[in-house]
């Protein structure tokens, strides 16, 4: 958060691979919220184009002149790359010129995210969605200097803190710890190419696939007593729970917040499962961690990417009145 | 490293679970190296008491007055716990107390080392021994903002930074990585009580145990064409790899340097081994991660201990003068 005290309105934008929203807010809170489905095709500054769209429709919407958005903060799916010194983005499920994207209408290979906003706003900021999400949750919730936010979904990524620093990396991929490998034995296979990481075996696609059940109805079957689901999310949680206990490992992690469809589904029935493979492992490291579910709800990314270039007076405010919470969303039929 | 243009001298302590070294430096480099083997009976505050006394040596040895040393800065084997505000140690190879410790002569359950040595310097500061180690290599060897330190040897041991902040973690004990779940298969036990963990399966006591030959004859078997040997090693760096590869993935880092016996026996057969696993997975993440031995060599972690507290002016002089390339250590023999 800068100290930027002479700020009237800030922009946030939340870029995913099917959906992309732009909001922005003021002191009080966010004020608006407009989404659209992410095109898809046309030249490779589209995506950042979109995005400064949305932002005008937004100002129009609420009767503030654009020129006054003059800080964007932007939480994006990644992997990012960085380009003659500007941050974009590689995502296989949008850049068609990418070796797994044959269905996309499209050839690209590179998204500029960071050059093209630039060139309208004064202060862009941009994170990996999960990293935005944590530096909501430091902001607005009450995640501890030594913390980690995961999201467990379709796909499942990382927001990492150590002594109170959120970590980037060398081009801002920290955090794709999806990609960690944990079993030698499976053979699921990930997007990313790697067989046996976490994502692979249990994001939203692999999750108890063999069963050939919706997600929805496995936890639902599992919480009325059938093995075979039971036993899909037990394995599931005792993955998720090896990862996560990797992650204490190495960070020294007091604090885990976990968001995502995935999770939502029954964190009742997850979390005791996810725990004891914490708990059960070098007392020295684990004694203490916490495991609960993401406090800012299904806006945390937008909100995280306010927590990027909002000015820090206006924390408190947010901080304490969770303004979020009455947001109202606006969703834009898809363009030509 | 501190701004402190007044300090004359300071001292470093290196304690391990076999060996303790003292040290002390002054603008020009490290005088005197003293070493002992660590004591393993006594109170608890033993560890650090012995750590003083050998201060107290090297100042005797430099005609030194020992009241001139004001900071000390300790790279220390772990785990880390805090007690009352104070660091002090658990480490499982010297706790006689600890359920792993029955063959130590002592009860020992945790060893406190800021408590006692604030009573004696003005200014302490501890690190887990692998931090210390990444500590030096970033002030005087080439590790850049996103690099790992890492030592294979009896056990593996990782300093890791981000952003150019070295991570400490909730008691310090960030870098644990040597007890990352690795394999879902391995029976291999690790000290901490792992199975198929990463230093339960190739830290330096279990590494091709199948063959029953000491560590070293299996490189030479290994280099001499010798299949079962050879098939030991690449099992190893296999292993070895995969676990740089997650961490790269976990904190998108630029460089890895490791050092310890084990990656010392054979460099050059290891390098390209580890290298391949971490190459052959999601390019966005691994393209251009360099894999190399550590520069500052066997007295990584005393120089380490060294670069926590000494004031920043001499660490030019130290960078380019590699001072510690010419330090004469004395071995004292065994305390009563």
């Amino acid at each position: 958060m800068a100290e930027k005290p002479a700020l009237q309105h800030v922009a946030s934008l939340d870029i995913g691979g099917t959906k992309m929203a732009a909001c922005i807010a003021d002191a009080s809170g966010p004020l608006l919220r407009v989404t659209q489905s992410t095109m898809k095709s046309g030249s490779p500054d589209t995506i950042a184009q979109q995005g400064i769209q949305l932002i005008d429709v937004c100002c129009q919407k609420l009767q503030i002149d654009p020129a006054q958005i003059q800080a964007v903060g932007v939480s994006s799916c990644g992997p990012f790359e960085v380009r003659d010194g500007a941050t974009g983005i590689v995502p296989p499920n949008l850049c068609g010129g990418l070796p797994s994207g044959d269905d996309l209408p499209n050839d690209w290979t590179f998204l500029p995210l960071e050059s093209v906003l630039r060139e309208r706003f004064a202060e862009v900021r941009v994170a990996n969605d999960c990293v935005a999400a944590l530096h909501g949750e430091r902001a607005f919730g009450t995640a501890p200097a030594n913390s980690i936010y995961v999201t467990w979904s379709t796909g499942i990524g990382f927001g990492l803190c150590v002594d109170g620093h959120i970590l980037n990396g060398k081009v801002g991929n920290a955090g794709h710890a999806g990609h960690m490998l944990l079993s030698d034995t499976s053979d699921a296979l990930c997007g990313c190419g790697n067989r046996g990481d976490l994502e692979g075996m249990i994001g939203g696609r692999n999750f108890g696939k063999h069963l050939r059940r919706p997600l929805e109805e496995i936890f639902r079957d599992a919480q009325q007593g059938d093995a075979a689901a039971m036993g899909a999310v037990q394995d599931a949680a005792r993955w998720f729970g090896r990862a996560l206990y990797n992650l204490t490992t190495i960070l020294d992690t007091e604090a885990i917040f976990v968001g995502g469809s995935v999770w939502r589904y029954n964190e009742a029935l997850l979390a005791p499962l996810v725990r004891k493979e914490i708990d059960t492992r070098f007392p020295a490291l684990t004694h203490g961690v916490s495991v609960q579910g993401a406090t800012l709800g299904e806006l945390v990314t937008d909100i995280g990417a306010f927590a990027l270039v909002m000015p820090q007076a206006w924390t408190i405010r947010w901080h304490t009145q969770r303004p979020w919470e009455k947001l109202h969303t606006l969703h834009l039929t898809d363009a030509a």
